[in-house]
């Protein structure tokens, strides 16, 4: 069983409900749609992003021999149920907006339109999948408007996150967001993600004299010569590798930079800054890391500190802020009739919709979530990806990805760019609203039948 | 290239050193040691996990020949280093602490000693792994111990965790940490980790009337009929639930229980136990859900809810209040030499360390970091895993983990086992502060060197 692609990495409930569908024969047209409820205080706009690994699964969606045997084996499932299950592919429509496109609270970013066991089976994974990215993305967006102008951004993250998929992931969801590359090397034959590395404290501790460290990386990797510096005193580091230079040098060896990674890096960048020029080596790098998240690159910028790239590793890579989104996948219509639940605190609003965006001079200026079918002003933000559970269309490479996420960011107000909290106006239409009472006044009508 | 399993999953650092060790023939015995810097404010204790997985990871550890020939492409190493790669495996030595192990800052929880180019190659993807499993045993540990007495807690965080891997570990870490079991199905092929499930709100919406949703799925899984009656209103679905018994009885199906997903829970659950012993179904239980965790399950002790069991999501595993731990993998020793980096606000212990750890009363009183091969009072708590790169003893099943676990919690002082923060005296040896010093005036050497 291949975790990634496996229909068992679900909630038990949805093979339960599955079970329930199949023995009363529920198979008519159901919506869903996936949405966030409420942006968390310090996130204000998210980006689209998964959507991509998600087709991949639905497209391959089957229960292989080894699961259907183990569902057997359960013993919570009857032969006629696990003979279906069998069967089961996904042969729906989704329709989404493309990944990097920028959305807000109750906006629907992606739809699924299927028999009711296929869209609901899918609910468990799709949301693991499209939380996981678009969280990630939308903290690297910020990252990628708070940092200095022209600073190369490289995730550094893969050691604490979440696990396998989470690291991958970070370095996919960072690099759509505008992210220069990642450490992480898996990235670069999964998505071709331009790799950045250079060397640990264990590879300057391992040799007697950190200088001899320093030569022998850069005798190995003569292309790729940024040398850390911080393991034992920064500045001292820092005379060690002008003095170095020449001799490098005679052999075609030139460096390209330092790594700070502890400190007061805006302090030490200064100092060694002043070092290394002194040293005739103006054209060294100074790269920074440890710690860092949005809030810490707007300080730099504010501080003009003389680094030119950053290595953005934990925070990133966890979204240590926000390290979950209210996210959910909701039924919105079921056999031709909109459907809306109520519980407390979650209610959400129902039938087919589509999100219209307006722009002012090439700014965003507000958002409608209308009815699919409505026809106000704006830009529909959904498009179809699947029907009949095949592509349609034409499949973003990740590059051209990544440039939709860049005129998405460049398109966004000036307020919203900032860390601050802002808000964007985000209307439902008429017709929504109308819908949504009329659906109130049916679920009011359950309470008593 | 298998994800989970690839060398590629790692900083591409660890393979630039590596060509450097190989470049300069640096191949002596290297110690490095898992450890967390500094416990975070809301954790009185860690519990390690993840080292089964750590284990598998390192007798599997080969380059494949997709793997090989990528890294050839790169254009960033020679074809010496790509055939040296070719032949690399793991062949070092492991002790660590068990796994269920509770554990405070600066203590290793696991040793490799190995050839450096080894020990040094593993290092983010062991940290990947043991960081992920260890900081949710940690937060599953806590509500463990939260939970009112008795009570059934049941992981449901599949959805929202950072990926398809840390919903799967997720469900084993919290499993190993004394949760009943999961909704996350493929934990049960995996791991053999018992499933919980039941609906979702979309199985109610779907049906016109909520008293058919009940219906339908009791005759479909008759032997796991536990309601999901929040959808509209929560105390008319209970009194449907009372209505429907009688004729679900009549055909031999017993109703187990009800679960509430939203509003003031244990408010809803006293009105809920009303309604229920009135109609009869005293034996029915309880199940709650939502926003749940550690704060919320002391919580519903203290008022003495009338819930028995309780579905922990989102919160546990996403970690949300502590999402990473300070944790870092370092050498410590190299070729018999023992190693310490001075990065500010980054220091670390040198030398093969043991931690040993001292009870009174079958209460743990109190741990000492000392040197291997000191023997302070008190009980060794790393041992053995691996020697020469093969398994040596035995492998704990997850089932006795999970027993040792128990045992561990069950030793702990009560301040600890409070939310409220509390420590726990933690002293290093007299021999280790030696090395420490002496380390430190070597250190203090480099500057100048």
């Amino acid at each position: 069983m291949e975790l990634q692609s496996s229909p068992l990495l679900t909630d038990l409930y949805q093979l339960t409900m599955l079970d329930g569908y199949f023995e009363a024969g529920m198979e008519e047209t159901a919506v869903f749609e996936f949405f966030v409820r409420k942006l968390p205080a310090n996130r204000n706009f998210l980006m689209a992003s998964g959507c991509e690994q998600l087709i991949d699964f639905l497209e391959n969606l089957q229960f292989r021999e080894d699961e259907l045997q183990w569902l057997a084996d359960s013993g919570r499932f009857r032969t006629g149920f696990i003979d279906y299950l069998a069967k089961l592919r996904f042969t729906g429509d989704v329709d989404a907006m493309p990944e990097g496109t920028l959305f807000f609270a109750d906006e629907p970013i992606l739809r699924v339109v299927a028999p009711l066991p296929q869209a609901q089976l899918i609910e468990s994974r799709l949301i693991n999948i499209l939380h996981l990215q678009t969280m990630l993305a939308s903290k690297a967006a910020r990252c990628t408007l708070a940092a200095p102008k022209d600073s190369l951004l490289v995730d550094f993250g893969m050691r604490r996150a979440h696990g396998a998929d989470a690291a991958l992931y970070a370095a996919r969801a960072s690099y759509l967001a505008g992210f220069a590359g990642t450490a992480t090397v898996y990235a670069g034959p999964a998505f071709g993600i331009p790799l950045y590395g250079t060397m640990a404290h264990s590879f300057i501790q391992a040799h007697d004299r950190e200088t001899d460290a320093f030569e022998t990386f850069a005798r190995a990797q003569p292309n790729n010569v940024i040398l850390l510096i911080d393991t034992y005193d920064t500045e001292a580091a820092a005379e060690k590798v002008v003095q170095l230079a020449p001799r490098l040098k005679a052999d075609g060896i030139a460096i390209k930079g330092v790594r700070l990674d502890s400190g007061d890096l805006a302090e030490h960048a200064r100092r060694v800054r002043k070092i290394l020029d002194a040293g005739d080596l103006e054209e060294a790098v100074i790269f920074a890391s440890g710690d860092l998240d949005e809030h810490k690159l707007a300080e730099f910028g504010a501080q003009s500190a003389p680094i030119s790239g950053f290595g953005i590793g934990t925070r990133l890579d966890t979204s240590s802020d926000v390290p979950y989104l209210n996210c959910a996948y909701k039924l919105t219509e079921y056999a031709g009739q909109a459907r809306r639940k109520r519980s407390e605190g979650k209610a959400m609003l129902p039938g087919r919709k589509q999100v219209f965006r307006c722009y002012d001079d090439s700014i965003m200026s507000g958002d409608i979530i209308a009815l699919e079918g409505e026809n106000p002003d704006g830009e529909p933000l959904l498009g179809p990806v699947l029907r009949g559970g095949e592509r349609v269309g034409y499949a973003p490479t990740l590059a051209e990805s990544r440039q939709h996420a860049a005129r998405q960011l460049a398109m966004l107000p000036s307020s919203l760019r900032d860390l601050e909290p802002a808000s964007y106006p985000v209307r439902i239409s008429s017709a929504l609203k109308d819908l949504t009472d009329a659906v109130d006044r049916f679920v009011a009508e359950q309470a008593v039948r």
